[in-house]
């Protein structure tokens, strides 16, 4: 099916639960006009223990539903989804879709001096080797490290980020980098964003973070302004989207976003 | 069906994954002759975040398969499956039943001086308030406080028991404990008794802390003598199954076993 797209339209943005809003945040940043509609497909959180075939199901249900409500782009925010879903979705699906892995692989690529670059992320994103793949597929000269860090997200989750315990925690898991040429981290997961500061404190100052928001939101910027898709002239703003109403979801949703939401509807999808 | 019980016949011992190993660890001190067969349904782990039906789906399937094997009990060594699914299992099933809460909750509440008890517990047990049911369908004149500690299961399986980190997490949990006169701590978790060096280390020297593992096995113990199901001649061993077959899997199992694990079969639930 061929999409009219339109700049007036919204922005979809996808993650298995929360961590994906780390993402709508730099994009709010990136492209302050834009609406978005985020969905956090809460009722099958995590995707990361999921068979790939599984995640595939879920990723088209949800483009289904961004398709319904005539979105201008799609942005998978979750790296399981991106690694396992994004060549089906994008050979399905016409409208302009997003992932989160290659744009930091791109940048991360782009900016590292001594060619020695780390990613962290959780084990599932450590063992499915996506970034690896990614760094092959655009035949970087980089030497590639990685480290997988599952202690993070249930850290952030129980609202523990940046206090002396993530300190220590990413210390554990980081420290070993210090001793090592790499300049460049890629935060492999969507919810690291919100560690920013614990992993700052414990690597070295010339190591660069590389976010994911931040990678994915250059490239859609520049998508939308090569095909006259910018909406310049609303005030964006976001509808938020859940499939099943986790306790807790208001407050870290706004440890996430910085920002209050002002509602938050729990759909089934098909 | 009526089951013919044979004091020779191997007990089933369930959990979602690995937690119920402590369980068993706690059954082969208490009944050294015994067999066990285990069975950590990987492929459906964590069950804390399911519905009722589906736990209980679960479990019937794997009693099912302890049937098969002729075992003379069963053990339910998941906090999860002990609350939602042990009434159903019990009208059901013939084979002689055991949940991991009961006991505790009788123990906690026979040796208790203050009257005053703590259960300590991931955010589903918690939420579900198993404990505080069961305190009142015992009857129980003991003031009961909660506290959930999302954090431990993932320090645990991350291999952190009882460092450094693991302490600190626990005093930020439990040192408000310090200033009441609680006089017991209720692990409510089967992965806990790996955390106990952190755990007492944090609180009062007069806490008394209540394990599943024992408390069950002490039930056990005393339903298989009054039958005459001890099974005296055999050196116990156990069988253990999982339903997939998860990465770190038999790293994890020794430390929560404290010995190495023979063979896993991994086999498909119908």
């Amino acid at each position: 099916m061929k999409i009219k797209l339109n700049s007036k339209s919204p922005i979809g943005v996808f993650d298995s639960g929360l961590g994906g809003l780390t993402v709508i945040k730099a994009l709010q940043k990136i492209l302050p006009n834009e609406s978005f509609i985020y969905l956090g497909d809460t009722a099958n959180v995590p995707y990361g223990n999921k068979s790939n075939t599984t995640v595939i199901k879920y990723s088209k249900k949800i483009l289904d539903f961004f398709i319904s409500k005539n979105t201008k782009a799609v942005v998978i925010a979750c790296n399981t989804a991106s690694s396992v879903a994004y060549d089906e979705l994008k050979e399905k699906y016409d409208v302009p879709l997003f992932d989160v892995v290659r744009p930091s692989v791109d940048f991360a690529n782009h900016i590292s001096k001594t060619r020695k670059i780390c990613i962290i992320g959780t084990n599932s994103t450590i063992n499915s080797k996506a970034y690896l793949k990614t760094f092959k597929k655009i035949k970087s000269n980089c030497s590639i490290t990685e480290i997988a860090c599952p202690l993070l997200v249930p850290v952030i989750e129980e609202g523990w980020a940046n206090t002396h315990i993530a300190n220590l925690i990413c210390k554990t898991y980081l420290h070993s980098l210090n001793k090592t040429d790499i300049d460049t981290l890629i935060l492999g997961c969507t919810h690291y964003s919100i560690m920013s500061h614990s992993i700052k404190n414990v690597i070295n100052k010339n190591i660069k973070m590389v976010f994911s928001g931040e990678t994915v939101g250059i490239k859609l910027m520049e998508y939308l302004k090569k095909n006259s898709l910018i909406n310049k002239k609303n005030k964006g703003h976001v509808n938020f989207f859940v499939t099943d109403y986790p306790q807790k979801f208001n407050e870290l949703a706004e440890q996430f976003l910085d920002q209050k939401l002002n509602s938050i509807k729990c759909i089934k999808l098909p």
